[in-house]
């Protein structure tokens, strides 16, 4: 008998008829004998249609109020997923954020959780009745609606399960799991059984978008092992914990992630003196726009060159930011380029074997990519390259590193 | 300066134009310096979208889930409406039923208010903030959801007003007040200025939908004036009020109420024996069917006959137990008429005046229209007649007791 906390996205509760196969899926673990936490987002499409009526009235509705209003679509789901397992003869309960108490700080949209009272939903499964929680929800101290922002339900689950030390939090999505890279992309791509927190950071912050990352960090932090599994077909999915897999067959790389929603800043000439790289990105984060990667070149006239990427929206505020910077430096000029893609090879293997990186830029250099720019982490080589080599540069590496499936 | 509690029903705040519309008019009644508690109705139709979504899982869904699900529908408006305010450059700020904290007790889906918090809502007032309430929702004392039945907005404004000892409680329907009768069906009928609690208990049991009974009843305990206005188009309403208008010209009679949704049962000879009244009815009332008016004849051959009126629904079920009690009971014959309609001449100036009731019976007479049962009140008479003269009944009776409009 093992504590689960499982979580259904939109589109598993999109519609009733999905909702009874969730129903279906929580019942038939209970009959096997688990205690059960489910965690619902809203039915898809739900949250944008309220968005929608709030965009009616304003484009800049009161974060306070988008929260009391977003925070009814989960509100829906957990009272008839309640209802359709009560009919199947279950025990259940259905809270909302505010009744579990699950509390946030007040920064209304993208709030944080800071405490999650286990008392109830611990009485409820004690007593064999399965709880059933509304995600990206909470209330602040004052007891005001708050919302996680996107994709916060995952953080919930995570949340929950590590408040009740949970066996396992169980993210049940419409992938069966967490793939070597894009499917859709590398017809040859592999779901893989395990993985660690780590490379999952770094897999879902580089765009392979199967969970939120807050969950993943959260999940880390307190060691709740993760698995991301298809509400739609029965399979293993993906385990996500702290220990590598000791297979001793596994290969050096776990998965390839690209993501194509960056755009590269370059600032050239600027006088090389102490400071200067943040006297070019300063302004850019107090605008609050996040920065990926980040190169300065040495150069040998005492001037520098800065290059930068960020998200693809925002590169015409940030250049003209940049460009103001420029002027007030005497830089030379600013280049801009919405047309980049990165894509990184993630794998905790690479750590004690050198090599890796070189075998990348090998794989490249076989299909006439050209390099931009190149980053690395312990666990990470990325490479920054022109977008429409995407394609052709990730089924490459794909290859390289032995991912494929066999035929 | 007057502080004003305002409800809006579904039709008010049925689409973000309606919305909109709410605010213009809370604005203006900012904008003259009162302060006011906004109460608000789920958009019309959303109630009914909802249940129609649990009713597919199943037909008798949990009433402590229900209340989850269809208390969403308020908590829509009351964002939009906050947000809507916000625009006009209001200070605004949304309450669910949990939030304020309207206590009630756990009868789920039609729970009854306990006690209301006026702490944060009087806070808010005092700093010029339009407080903008979920109606028809609460919590029991275990912070569970629970709604007040349909209708129930009504009742939550009524309670919040008497909490904040408002000047006036304001229901915005889509009516402009309360008639002299259904102007659908007497043309001359005339809009009130002002009704009693008492009248306007009669007037709504009796199937002048205009308010929800039970807020009536609570305004009228707590000697909250009650204004009955039009969302849709300006204009004075109707005040309800404890004290009777003192116009020398009022008529005997405020206003003439019509049911069609009853049906008649008669069980004929009874055994008259002491109880057989009770012996009769008890297990109608057991089995939750609410009993009208009542009528039983005194007879001599030392049987009775007992008549009484049902909701039209309940015929059926009524009938069945009819039956079951006349065997019991060896009593004749049971008989039913759904065909039957109630009409009542309401008001408190009947009270010092004979003739009233013979001036209704004389009227109904002049149009050959047979009377089944006759009942009466302090404030009304009632007949029961065949439902197709029921608005020939209505139309003479109005010109009878000069309620007619001048041409």
């Amino acid at each position: 008998m093992s504590l689960i906390v499982q979580k259904y996205g939109g589109t598993s509760v999109g519609s009733i008829e999905r909702i009874e196969a969730v129903a279906d899926k929580v019942a038939a673990f209970v009959r096997q004998g688990h205690q059960l936490v489910v965690v619902l987002s809203a039915m898809s499409g739900e949250t944008n249609r309220l968005i929608g009526l709030a965009n009616q009235i304003t484009e800049t509705p009161e974060p306070r109020e988008m929260d009391v209003l977003v925070s009814t679509g989960e509100q829906v789901t957990i009272a008839l997923l309640s209802m359709a397992l009560m009919k199947r003869g279950l025990q259940a309960r259905s809270y909302t954020g505010g009744q579990v108490r699950i509390v946030t700080d007040s920064a209304h949209m993208k709030a944080r959780i800071e405490d999650i009272n286990s008392d109830t939903l611990m009485s409820d499964i004690s007593a064999g009745t399965v709880a059933v929680v509304a995600g990206f929800q909470g209330v602040d101290v004052e007891g005001n609606i708050t919302t996680l922002g996107r994709g916060g339900s995952d953080t919930t689950a995570v949340a929950i399960a590590a408040a009740l030390k949970a066996d396992e939090c169980q993210i049940y999505t419409d992938v069966d799991g967490v793939y070597t890279t894009d499917p859709r992309v590398v017809s040859k791509a592999q779901r893989l059984d395990r993985i660690t927190f780590e490379e999952m950071l770094e897999m879902a912050s580089l765009g392979s978008k199967v969970l939120q990352i807050r969950s993943v960090e959260f999940a880390g932090k307190y060691g709740v092992p993760l698995r991301v599994l298809s509400s739609f077909e029965d399979g293993p999915g993906t385990l996500i914990s702290l220990e590598e897999d000791d297979n001793m067959e596994k290969p050096l790389i776990s998965g390839i992630a690209f993501n194509r929603d960056e755009a590269k800043l370059t600032i050239r000439g600027v006088p090389d003196t102490p400071g200067v790289a943040s006297r070019v990105l300063g302004p850019i984060s107090e605008a609050n726009i996040e920065v990926d990667v980040i190169i300065q070149n040495v150069s040998d006239d005492n001037t520098t060159d800065i290059t930068f990427t960020v998200a693809r929206g925002d590169m015409k505020k940030a250049a003209e930011i940049l460009k103001k910077t420029a002027e007030e430096l005497g830089a030379r000029e600013v280049l801009t380029d919405p047309k980049i893609a990165k894509v990184s090879i993630v794998g905790v293997g690479m750590r004690s074997h050198a090599g890796v990186a070189s075998t990348m830029f090998q794989s490249l250099a076989a299909d006439n990519i050209n390099i931009q720019m190149i980053t690395t982490s312990e666990i990470k080589v990325s490479v920054v390259i022109d977008e429409k080599y995407v394609e052709l540069a990730v089924r490459g590496l794909h290859t390289a590193f032995g991912l494929d499936a066999a035929e």
